[in-house]
This record gives C-alpha cells, structure tokens and sequence, in this order.
C-alpha cells in the first residue's frame, strides 16, 4: 500500500449561472479538484470523494516541499489501498462557500467588485451535488462507480443518489444521518452565534477591516470537538487529569488536559479556517433534510450519525425495495471515528470498492 | 398544599476570616438567606437546602410585590408540600461568589476599596459548605435534620456528610455525581472561554467599564440549555420545527426553534447573571472531587449526573456500610428534571421527610 504521492489541485471556471435552492444563483464560479489514479477508457471507473465540515479537496496525496501534507482520507485512497488507485479513478472536489479554493465568501461578487463576505449566498448539500454534477460534466465522466462521503460528506452521497439516481451506480454514505437532530442543531446555532457576535467579525465583511473573528471561531471550534469525540472516547483519553499535580485555583488558567486540548484545536483553527465558511457549512448541515420534499417519512430524529440514525436510512431504503447494505462498526471514538484506519471498516470498505471494480471492467 | 407566602430575605455578616480551600482567605463576608417554616424548641428541625448554578437562597414563596416570584424549588416546598414548613425549618442560603446579594465579585474588597471582580478567590464547594456551617452556628442550630440539594447543590449535601457527618443526620442529593467528567469539563470551559474573550469582560474589572460581556454569557447560557435538557427532550419538544413554512435561507436569522429557544434564554440570562460569579460557579463545579483525597476511588468517570455516576456513590457509600437508600426515576427531561414536579419523584421525597420527621419530634 502507498501513497498516491505528489498532487497538484486543477481548478475548473464555470461561467453558466448555478441556480440555488434559495432562489439566489451563482453568477460564475470556480471549483478546486484533484484526481487520483486514472480515467478508463470507458470513463466507468470513478469514484467522487465528497468532504465534511472543515476538509476539502485534498482527500489524498501530498504536496511538494509541505511535511504533514497528507490528504484527510489519505488512509483509504491509493495505490493498494481500501479504494485502489490502481483500478479506480478518484475525485477530490471543494465545494462551493468554502475556504480551500473554490468561489466562496472571500472571493470578489462579480456583481460588486467587493468580497462576497455575508453576501455569499447560502448553499445547500443539493446545491453543491449539483455544483458537482456539472464538474462531471467538464470532466467528460457520464456515470459515476460511485460516491462516497463521511458525516457531511455522506448526506451528499445520499443527495446524489436522490438527485442524479443515473449517474451513480453505488452510493457508500459513513457515519452520516437524514437530517440533523434538535441537539446537533443547537450546537451549530451556539457556535454560530459566537462567531456572528466576536465584535471583530463585523457583520460578515471582515476582510475589509483586515481581521479575523478569531475569538468567535475559537469557541465554535472548542464546540465542534466536544462532539465529535464520544463521551468515552474523551473521558479515556482526558478524563480529569490535570495539568498540574494539585489545583491552581484559578477560572483562567488551563487546570485540565481537556481545556488543554481544546484550547489548541480552537487556536489551531482559527489560524487557517474562515468564519464566512463556517456559518455556511454548519447551515447547510442544518437544512439537509430530503424527507422533506417527500411528506417527512424519514424525519423523526435522534442524535445525529448514530447507528439508529443510519438505519433509518436503510429502513426507508428497504422500503423501496432498494439493493442496500449496512454495516455498523464499534467505535470507541465516537463522529469522527469514519476518518481513522480501523481494521474492521477498511476491510469492509475494500471488499465494497472490490465488488464495485469488478462490475467495472 | 399552599405556598410560604411571602418571604423576606436575611443576611448574617461575617467578620472572621475564611480560610479557603486554595489558601486564600475572605477576610470578612456576608451570606444572605431565607427561612420557611418554624425552628422547634429541640432546634432539631432544620433542613439546609443547597443551590446550583444560577439559583440563590430564595427557594420558596414570594416577593411582595413581585409578580412570578416564586421561589426555585417552591413546587417542593411549602404547608403539607414534600419538604412540609409545618414540620420543618427549611433554610436556604445563596453561596459565597454568587451574584445574588452574598459577598461576590461584585462587592468591593476591603482590602483595595474597588470591587472584587476577576481578583475574588476562586471558592469550592467545600468552601460553601463550610461558610453554610458557619451560617448554622449564627443560627444556633448544631445538626440539621437534613441536607438537601440537586445537580451542584447535591455536591454540597454530599461535602457536607464528608465534613461535617456529626452535624446532619440525612443528607439528600439528587441528579449529582462524585466529579464532573471530561465532557461536563469541557462545556464548562467553552462557556468559560466565550465569556473571558468577550472585549467587554476587560479582564473580570468590566463593572468599572459599565459594560457586561454579555456575548460571552449568551454562549455561555445556550450551551448550558443544550447539557440541561437531555437529547430525547429537546428532540420531542423542538425537533426540526422551523419559524416559518419554508426556509429563509439565512446564516444569521433564526429558522429553527430551537434556535429561537436557545437565544431567548441566552439573551434573558445575559440580562441578570454574573459573568464573574459563571466563571466561578463553573470552576466549583469542575474541582469538586471528594475522592481526590481518598486515592481517587470514585474516578472512574461517564457522564455526570446520569444514574451510572449516582450508582457509583451509592456503591461507595454501601462499600463502607453506610445506610444508604437510592431511588431511580425515569426522566425523560434530563438533568433539570430535578426542579420539576414529577409525582413519583415528589412522592418520594416526601416519604423521605416524613420518616424524617418521626425521629425529628
């Protein structure tokens, strides 16, 4: 098993205008891909990677003269790997409002001269399938091996098999869920007010003022990490261990390796992730909700990207008579468990991309 | 069963100096307090009632004059309520660091003439208790018929059976645990960090600035809402219910309901709690480890306030052959269910105080 090795981004300009599901379009814009292993000459052998919250599309790879450039799904895709690069033809595609290359918030509004800032519109999970659709297009490729996506990743998964049913013959859709729950909402809300109200996010248009709402992302970010880790996953690795051998007493100061932690995932991000994004992703999180163009049949809710969550899936799947298959894997390490090499799920995802290369021949 | 009426709250000035569990001292301090029913000849009577977080000493009846004034634990007690005045002699006492009349940050330090602000010593819940002890020798009474309290305030009953076991003869906690886990930490941090980043915190001297972080404390207030109320709850009583018909397709507006709940109680409790006396609170709440001092016997940790970590103490407690009775309600309101009038968990206590009452007269 190896790397794919050294990647180079390509990007792709679309000058038609995207319609959104808000009403609102794209005037132009531009998506940042890369592409790993290579395209048959039947075009059958793709595989479309979509990404979650804070990834994009370096899925795979590394770049030249950057250490710890790694691709964030690195572990899976490559020569030998879970998803083969010798049979299968990978993309790694950024969506639309992010901040890793494709047009999103701090890029100019064609219409303005200016940065979209918070007038970049408001995207949905079906806006960037659709968005994605079209870089097919470009790219010559009519129907998809398959999708695969983790968490926010999946729910586009589940949205192109909805969307394009013709363009995909297999859909793998990790660790995601129909819709967000209540709970899962809520904290998408609380990390959104914390940016929207840092004083130095000013109102969405902080590139001109030439800062960054750097306290309100910290928080978000702390937010975001508490859920990702499990209740058990967080008490066996922190537990209450201190930072020191007795109490400083003080609200200030770093006491336990937990704020410890925190603290430096929340720094971390506010260093390279913009705040225009986050409100975007964690909104389009919040929407995805295809029951509810179908009388809301899949809509009764329990945490998010539960095991119960993803059965609901394959319930309604199976209702229709759909050719499904669902494993659940124990994960100690609670969400983000779909991002770690574990045994058991590689190999279940290798006999997947087995099955799926032979049909392509 | 009726209410107290109308009560008037009380305050006992405390000119020696308390030694504090960090080393410190508060060189003289004043608890305010509020007591329902009569103190009996044999002043065997007295049941102490603990606060949590943003609660205070004014437990039951009302204010004159004030309409909603009810006291937080009034459906409890009160003339042949659970905890019932005609037997009993109920006390409850706001703690040291609160924002509710006893000696806080708000006050002014004798030693500088200024406020206390960020420079008020961080305060345990064993610091608590042994400022509530000092309160009960003002008050003449050497043992309490009982200790009662829920979440933080249960904290407190269980340091005051380690204390102080002569001076109680039951001690009651509720929906408590022996520590928080790393989870419980790690709102508390967030909530903290929001607030301490806040510009209008000015380092914990914002009295002298006329301002209130008051973004901070919102965040603060809305991750709370989301640990208060189980998943299972806020999914039944919100789920994905949105303002309107269809989406507005807005980062920044409120679109779901919970949403809308969240910021009303962030905004609301901005409006008239401390962000001083948050930080503190929350620290108590992360020190408290009685087993700390006892080669950490009760550490092992899940989620707190849950039955598991209410079993582990009565496993402690019925390791060293105490008499111990333990009672598990299903809940389905989450942690704050303790403050509401379940008829089984009510009739429960009720049993309780009424054996108490027996040996009492």
């Amino acid at each position: 098993m190896h790397s794919v090795g050294q990647v180079t981004p390509q990007s792709q300009h679309f000058a038609q205008p995207l319609a959104l599901q808000s009403g609102a379009s794209l005037r132009d814009y531009t998506l940042v891909y890369e592409t790993y292993g290579t395209l048959n000459e039947a075009r059958s052998n793709a595989v479309l990677v979509c990404h979650a919250l804070n990834a994009s599309h370096h899925v795979a790879g590394t770049y030249a003269g950057q250490v710890n450039s790694e691709g964030w799904w690195d572990n899976l895709i490559g020569p030998g790997k879970a998803l083969d690069t010798n049979r299968f033809f990978v993309i790694g595609v950024n969506n639309l409002g992010s901040c890793f290359g494709s047009t999103g918030p701090m890029h100019l509004n064609p219409d303005t001269g200016a940065p979209y800032g918070a007038g970049f519109p408001v995207v949905t999970v079906e806006d960037w399938v659709d968005a994605q659709a079209r870089l097919l297009d470009a790219l010559g490729i009519e129907q998809l091996a398959a999708v695969i996506g983790g968490s926010l990743g999946g729910m586009q998964a589940l949205s192109w098999s909805l969307r394009y049913p013709q363009r995909l013959r297999h859909c793998i859709a990790v660790a995601t869920a129909p819709n967000l729950s209540a709970q899962n909402i809520a904290f998408n809300e609380v990390a959104r007010r914390a940016i929207v109200t840092d004083p130095d996010f000013h109102g969405g248009h902080y590139y001109a003022h030439g800062v960054v709402p750097k306290r309100g992302l910290r928080v978000a970010r702390m937010i975001g990490h508490i859920t990702y880790l499990s209740d058990d996953a967080m008490e066996a690795k922190f537990g209450r261990g201190m930072k020191g051998a007795t109490p400083n007493y003080s609200t200030q100061d770093i006491e336990f390796e937990i704020e410890s932690y925190l603290r430096y995932q929340g720094d971390k991000f506010s260093e390279y992730f913009d705040a225009n994004t986050y409100l975007l992703i964690t909104r389009a999180l919040d929407y995805f909700d295809p029951a509810r163009d179908f009388d809301g049949d899949l809509s009764a809710a329990f945490a998010a990207f539960s095991p119960e969550r993803s059965r609901e899936l394959v319930k309604a799947l199976l209702d229709n008579r759909r050719d499904v298959s669902y494993a659940e894997i124990e994960a100690p390490h609670g969400h983000d468990a779909f991002l770690l090499d574990d045994a058991r799920y590689h190999a279940l995802l290798r006999a997947c991309f087995d099955n799926i290369a032979k049909e392509t021949k």
